[in-house]
C-alpha cells in the first residue's frame, strides 16, 4: 500500500525541538515532506505574505527527511508546500508543531501552529496542530509523543470531519500524571495585556507586551479545564466565523 | 450628553486614504482617537507581536484628532490603544479601515482589519471593520461613505451583540448602483495559489504570491453573493473556532 504522504510544518522554526520530536514521532506513519519557517514566527495567527517575496531553501536539519525552510509564515509554508514543492500532490495529512507553549483557548487565534493547520484544513487536508503547554525551549516532550503519535494514527485510519483542524494540547508533565484525552470546545477566555514600558539608549521608550490569560469561563468541557485536570485537549476548528444567531439577532433588530 | 469614544485603526497603515476617508465619515459621531499601524500590514490576520518590541509615536496625519501611529501589527494597535494611550477607558465603538481591497469570504482569516476588529470584540468592545472591494490605493470611496456613516449610527444606537465584530465590505461602484445592505454568513471559498518564480540578481530564486479566489458556494445568502449583486455586506464575526458538529462526530467514532 502506498504511504501517506504528511506534510509538517510549525510557528516556532524548523530548528525548534518540537518540530524535531514531531517528525521522529511520525517518521514511520508515512512520507514525511518537512516545509517550516526558517525563523521563529511565534504569535503570526493566519498571516500571510503579501506585498513581499518568498524564499524557499532545502535544509538538512532531519537528515535523509526531505525537508525546506522558508522565508514567510506558518500560513505561507503550506501554500508553498502544496503549490510549489508537492506540485498539488494530494497532501494526505498536515501536522503542525509541536509548538513550544500552550495554544488553549483563544490562544487559538493568534497562533501561527494553528494558522498553519487551518491553512491546510481550508484546502481540504486533515490538519492537527499541537502544542506543549510548556514556553521553555527544552521542553520536555516525552510524555506527549505517545498520545502524539496515537492521535496521528487515529485521523491517518478514521479520517476527519471536512476541512476540520484538531487543536491538540498537552499538558506539561510526566506520563504517568496525564489521564487521557478530552474532546473539548474553545474556553472562553481573553488576555489581559500589561505593556513593560523601556526607555531605549537613544532616550527613546518602547514596550514589550506581557499579560496574563483570564479565564471566566465556569464550563468542564473546554480544552482550558481539560489541561487543568491533566488531559491531553483537542478541538476541532473550523474557519466560518459567521455567528448565525448575531445574523437573527440584527435582522430582527435593525432598520435598513 | 458625554460623546462615545471611538478609536480608530485599519491595515494599511496611518497614512493611507481609506483610513482619512474613515475618519472624516464618523468625527462628528464621537470622540475620535487614531492608533493605526506605521506601515502597510496587510495579510497580518489576527498575528500580534510577541519575542519583539513596540513603539508608539504622536502623528498628525488628522490635525485636530489624537492620532498616533505604532510599529506593530492591527492586533497590537488595539490592545495599545486600550491598555497604553487609553489607560483602559471604555471604548464605545472600535472602528477599523477603510481596508483598499475585498476581506469577504475566507479573506477574513487573512485580513489585519479584521484582526483588529476581532480584538476588539474579544475585549467586549463593539467593532466593525470595513472593507472596499477596489485595491486601488486611490480607490473611489465617496459612494460608501454615506453608508458606513449609516452603519457606525445604528450600532451606536443599537450596540452589538456580545463579542461580535462586523465585517462590512462595500461594492466598487458609484452611489447609484447600490442596492442595499445584506446582512449575510462568510461564503466557503479557498484560494487557489499561484507563485510567480523570479530570479534575483544575485541568481536565487524567489517568489511571488498570487492566485485567485475559488468560490464553488452555491448560496445567494453570503457576503460574495451580495457584493455581486451590488449590496453591502455585513457578516457578523465571532471568535470561537469550536466545530460544535465535530465534536460529536468524533466523539462517536473515536476509540481513545
Amino acid at each position: 500500500m502506498k504511504k501517506p504522504l504528511i506534510l509538517i510544518t510549525n510557528d516556532d522554526g524548523i530548528t525548534s525541538k518540537g518540530i524535531c520530536e514531531l517528525v521522529s514521532a511520525v517518521k514511520d506513519l508515512g512520507e514525511i515532506v518537512v516545509v517550516a519557517p526558517d525563523r521563529p514566527q511565534s504569535g503570526m495567527g493566519h498571516a500571510i505574505t503579501v506585498g513581499d517575496t518568498l524564499k524557499i531553501k532545502k535544509n538538512k536539519t532531519f537528515r535523509d527527511i526531505e525537508a525546506y525552510e522558508c522565508s514567510g509564515t506558518p500560513a505561507d509554508c503550506v501554500k508553498l508546500a502544496k503549490h510549489q514543492i508537492l506540485k498539488n500532490r494530494r497532501v494526505n495529512l498536515l501536522l503542525s508543531g509541536v509548538n513550544h507553549g500552550s495554544n488553549t483557548s483563544i490562544n487559538v487565534l493568534y497562533s501561527g501552529t494553528m494558522g498553519a493547520a487551518i491553512e491546510g484544513a481550508i484546502e481540504g487536508t486533515p490538519a492537527i496542530g499541537f502544542s506543549l503547554c510548556d514556553y521553555d525551549p527544552k521542553g520536555n516532550f516525552s510524555h506527549g509523543i505517545p498520545f502524539v503519535a496515537k492521535i496521528v494514527k487515529e485521523v491517518l485510519s478514521k479520517g476527519l470531519p471536512k476541512n476540520i483542524a484538531l487543536n491538540v494540547n498537552i499538558p506539561a508533565m510526566s506520563d504517568e500524571q496525564i489521564k487521557g484525552i478530552k474532546i473539548c470546545r474553545q474556553a472562553d477566555t481573553r488576555w489581559q495585556e500589561d505593556f513593560d514600558l523601556r526607555v531605549d539608549p537613544y532616550g527613546r521608550d518602547y514596550y514589550w507586551m506581557v499579560g496574563n490569560l483570564i479565564n471566566n469561563d465556569q464550563g468542564q468541557d473546554h480544552d482550558e479545564w481539560a489541561i487543568k485536570n491533566n488531559y491531553i485537549s483537542i478541538v476541532p476548528c473550523h474557519f466560518d466565523l459567521t455567528s448565525y444567531q448575531a445574523i437573527t439577532e440584527i435582522n430582527a433588530d435593525w432598520n435598513f
